[in-house]
């Protein structure tokens, strides 16, 4: 469950090295190899073409209207590090400029996964600094109220607690689970090293119905072929 | 009506030469010519800058989560060909991603419509096939119930026919109807020759108020100019 | 209030020198230094990434899927103005294409915002004639009902009055009247100013935590730090 | 395809008897009994709780903020019909009100099922005319183009013919081609046949899964039952 | 435009006779009588079915997430006000629910529209209180952020003077200028005189047609009619 | 996180006790005696005006188009229980209708809610079985793939764990962990009974502003009265 006014400083971050493995996929081969749990809403996109990130989850919940705890979250960024911000209601509100992408950056951030606005995007597109939210604004917010750092929060639908690791690119952004990071880098690899040679098979006229050897349980389901 | 478990085989495509033709039009020039009919939803966008793709519709109807009679449409695929792809209900699910685009582009066609949601568009994106779709989303799809192929279909609001030529651009897309290509290819042209004459008006600073003698009807439905 | 069949020839545009500094802001920063009013919704987005556009109001009160007012409007367009579309009702119409835009480039608009839908963006990006919209859509609209031109209108859910000042970018569009224009560049470039030093604070690894001196009031908002 | 600027007078309107044995069936089993296709999408609600209508399809397509058809369309009513409207373009308007709703009523109509807004909902109700829609809206239309009425139409992402069957009450509006009407009244009679005896045993305590034999498939499928 | 921080204590209402006198239309009818403006976007809802309201306009700006200046309101409203609060950013939040109803109601407030959400619908609707919003939301606001009260604000798309007459039914919101009040129940009064005529004669089956004298309009038009 | 193909049988549910007194509490008072965690988004919304259910959570993992679970779950419901089901991706389906209701009520179910579509809603509410839900929707699912009973779910936007207390009405829907489901019973009525003291005193008259001692705050904050 959200708590409110606490934040967690010592989090079981997930492996270092699984988490490299797990930045050379896409999200759609990670969420695969996941059995297909884990993805964040499609409403949350990049703020720029070819945005790409991987790292572990801080995470954060704010308030609707409220950045306060981005500044909090700041000081608990290790190198390596991806932010996740919840929001307690719906808000498109730009809660993230470059000040804060600044500040981010320099505490070795990979990237902003945020369920609602941002600001700024000329400016977080020239620094590199990638974000995946919900809405482009340029209305600020306040700090008057707090909320958490490092509890497990509902982003855009997925569930992430601390620590897990945090896959996104133009496809969207997926969650795993720090406990199954390797487990996933590994099956994703095996689909990966076998859509290599499906590739090659169907830029060769294979067509996928015989490669999948889908004929006969098509017709079994009925698919009649008519002139 | 939609008839489910059937795929036509042979379908009546539109003349190859005015589907030529209408390649060379925007969409927004062959819906005006027309008569402002047969243009999908809004919703339907590129998934990336620029994508231009004109060709004669194979139809596929899809169930939600469940892209199994794509593969099945692929074996109807010709050169020239655009695959329209619509949904028995709302589904943002990622039905199309690159071991598909691949399959189709070794079949010729020219690129994807659909009527849901589309992944791995970094990949489409650099083997420059073109998909107009209503998401992105890595979400993948089940193969367990059976469409149908070649039949009519509604995508995005628009009636299709297989065999109907479908223009798409960064405008949206467009459903000619095979019957009246040829007929749509030279009001189109007509148009685009009548736009040459009043760009250079317009550009020279003439006003479209004395242009198109607007003055007078203005007046009449009772306009007033104050200071 | 919003009045029907009305043109104001005659309208009092913002100072231009304080118009010309306002350009040189950011969206985010003119909204901030305006004390956080007068942004438009943040659906309403730019047809290509970079755009920029600062002018004064040149303002239409459009009706659904009829754009004859914007001809109206082209006659009244000043070297420095852009133009700002609203719609008695919503709509996703294409009311503006490269056309229209010849003729508002020919006059000397520096952009258009329309509360609705645009077309032609391939041609508009060529041409680098920016416009925001909510829309895009190749859907023509008719010339029958007359609107006005000139008199207050509400935008995107910001109210704006012929001379305003408006600027947009990749963060939206935000109005600023025109008697406060000078006051709200003078705001601007003293925030822009305090921001080069917070940035190269952040930079370097301080914590806004301790720049903004943030420990104090949250540990008396309750915060807590747990291990 | 749409056609624009016709009115056709002599329709086929499915057999009378198959259409008053659909209106006995819920929309579910009718979609059901069609084999899940036909379902205009969800957005269509009805504008007050428990409206049922059911009847032969008079067609109308019209323009965006314009309801000039309409008038058109009252014409070619004749008892037992229901009126469906499209609009070739997304539109929210209230283009039907009470005094339509006078006329359609003394025509002998059932009711409206439009793919835009409808206004006086008080007045409607109190008349006991049903109607679908997808908005609510006093913003009234002009008559001022030409559109066509008994056509095909795309009504909210369903084909529909004139003379076609629809059926509509509080889950939603579905489309019953006229040559299939009478054997998918006797599928839905079959399927509300079988329905019964399922529901005495459901209430009885009996399991859905013992009563369709799921058990075995579940296994099959990898379902784990852990404590 | 929007100012914050500012109560105006003293504003000018519309005619209590004219306020009146607008209370016996709906909203359909004021929205005509005054040339199809000044009408709220569809998505304002009433919280019941059959609620109406007509009172003068006290206006409230309010900061997402933050109902404080209702509170301010409170003290604003005289018998016969409507209260109509407008946010600066989008948020669905439950700003008002059954204490501050109490407390409008005590002051005379004759009901609120809000572009933003509200709670306790179910206490709401026992007291009889009428809500005019875009969402229910249990979500709680803060005190933190003053805005202002009677000042201009923009509305779900509409501009609200205080004191102008705000009238409000099942067909939605429309604002009618403290100034022209009177002048709009004239035209109302006689618009809704027309319509008992025109009501009586369709009622008896004659056509909008041969009523309104369309059919030769049409056939210039171009209108077909074909068997 | 999900866990796909699991049923897990016996689960901690929340002491009765605690949940029958929270049953006596509207969903806002639960919600904020939570601190404003829990809740739902607001496009939950009941079937029937009125419905209230209260209950210890059965959740479930569904996937999109496809309802097996549903029938899995039914055996999982004891008395007391309310249903609360997820799906992997954005679904309007209608997954649940009235065979499954009279089901899960002859297990003693007090409800559902379902981040989906449900259908049969008028057989529903003639039942009086509770469903809340973000979409209604003929459209019925297929009995082909996995998911999962009793485990955590993300349903619209809350985390809900097998056992919470789930709290549903008119305002929408908020989760209460089993944990504190006692202390939030007292919270919310230590709340409750504050209001009956504090509504008596609005209804009398006496201002918010002065009954919460908010002249003082709002001065300092800088509001200013003006005539």
């Amino acid at each position: 469950m959200h708590q409110l006014g606490v934040v967690r400083r010592s989090i079981d971050r997930a492996d270092a090295v699984a988490c490299e493995r797990l930045a050379a996929f896409g999200v759609a081969t990670v969420h695969e190899a996941m059995g297909r749990v884990g993805l964040m809403a499609p409403v949350m996109r990049p703020i720029y073409t070819g945005a790409r990130a991987c790292g572990t989850a801080v995470t954060v919940l704010l308030h609707p209207g409220d950045n306060w705890m981005l500044h909090v979250a700041a000081e608990q960024i290790r190198p390596g590090d991806l932010v996740v911000a919840a929001v307690t209601a719906e808000c498109s509100d730009g809660f993230f400029g470059d000040l804060l992408a600044t500040s981010f950056k320099a505490r070795g951030a990979r990237g902003l996964v945020i369920d609602a606005g941002v600001r700024d995007v000329r400016e977080l597109t020239a620094m590199g600094f990638p974000v995946w939210s919900k809405a482009i604004s340029a209305k600020g917010t306040i700090k008057a109220t707090i909320g958490s750092v490092n509890v497990p929060v509902v982003c855009a639908g997925a569930l992430v607690h601390p620590g897990d690791v945090v896959v996104a690119d133009d496809d969207g952004v997926v969650v795993v689970p720090a406990a199954i990071a390797a487990q996933v880098a590994d099956a994703a690899a095996k689909r990966e090293a076998l859509e290599v040679e499906k590739r090659k098979k169907l830029a060769s006229g294979v067509l996928g119905l015989d490669m999948y050897a889908m004929r006969e349980p098509l017709a079994k389901a009925g698919l009649r072929y008519i002139d």
